[in-house]
């Protein structure tokens, strides 16, 4: 379920299937209608009553979710790694960061929040039609993988001295946990994101940001 | 009211007052309890009962909200102006972020969401006991002001690019509008974080998070 007119102009624009279109009547006339999708005029108040968000400007639809599969990752490209993020919004966020940076695969432990929760696909503003997000095992994804691992521990390398990286995993830690030990041994490079002041640890959203920011920057 | 025996913990620890302490006997047993404080021991069902969490390993406690003041800021310092944040998460996410960068101070628009909803202090981590923060009228503040003013816009200058500032205001614009024209006029220097690929923008805490450790570490 996906709401509010942006987001499902967004989905519209996108490869996922919609099953039903619900928008008001200047929504769906403003729009282009997707062939074999069940369309329904509503009013603004009916909206709010079907969906989650408290406000709804235009429209809520049903898309058909995705099979799960099996991400190929190059290595020359960035993908980004959840161990067990639990947090919808963060999760949410993560992917929304992902597409800023032109990250196009995100790797989730079977831990991590569905990407189906409404609260996840409110919270990726979109991004969730573009970032493909995949569910595995992840040390055993890890086992099979030669692919660089960066992970952000407190006690890595400033992160600000690592350049030139062309690609690899940005492995990211549970918001309670960090990153588990049975994940930690496949890590090829450990960062560290300086800190000034006294915060036991950043956002996991915001460590996230952080990396790409500073690998799409420093090539 | 705090929630957590981490958060707990740091605000006993902080220069609130804390006027009420509820804290299952191990915790209770474990703390230093402070003075004049009405200290009650409860189970952990009672706790989960009384507050917001889903789970409360610990405490809760009720602290006295401080007087709201004016903020005085060198020009040799960091801080954060907040224009309309109106998520409590992102609020919290922004003053843990704050913490972590050694930035003491955040001012925020009368509109931004209000620090002491359980769900910002939740989200600050225990970084509420740390950082200072004022509501303001922000466009009477910058007139009145001679320091410097950074906001992220999309047409600005690559943050990368900037080096070897010292200090001033770094102003975050709100999660539907950006920085509002009024205050639009008193940034002195316009960033923009590199964008990739197809997101519209970033969450406001992402977008903190990547200016305050572009800022710390280019210096």
């Amino acid at each position: 379920m996906v709401e509010g007119a942006k987001s499902v102009l967004e989905l519209l624009d996108s490869d996922f299937e919609t099953v039903m279109l619900l928008g008001t009547e200047k929504f769906l006339q403003d729009t282009t209608l997707p062939e074999g999708c069940n369309v329904i005029a509503v009013s603004g108040k009916e909206l709010e009553g079907l969906g989650e968000f408290r406000s709804n400007n235009g429209a809520l639809a049903v898309a058909k979710m995705k099979k799960n599969s099996s991400p190929g990752v190059l290595p020359s490209e960035f993908v980004l790694m959840l161990d067990d993020i639990s947090d919808p919004g963060n999760l949410g966020t993560i992917i929304r960061t992902a597409d800023w940076f032109g990250i196009h695969k995100v790797i989730c432990s079977e831990e991590t929040a569905d990407l189906y929760n409404p609260k996840v696909i409110s919270a990726t503003m979109g991004s969730f039609t573009r970032v493909s997000v995949f569910y595995a095992d992840l040390a055993s994804f890890l086992a099979d993988s030669k692919l660089k691992v960066f992970g952000a521990f407190l006690e890595g390398e400033d992160i600000h001295r690592i350049g030139g990286v062309a690609g690899g995993i940005i492995l990211i830690g549970s918001e309670s946990h960090g990153i588990g030990s049975e994940l930690e041994r496949f890590v090829t490079t450990k960062l560290t994101i300086p800190r000034y002041g006294k915060a036991e640890s950043l956002n996991a959203a915001v460590a996230t940001a952080i990396i790409c920011d500073h690998f799409r920057n420093s090539r």
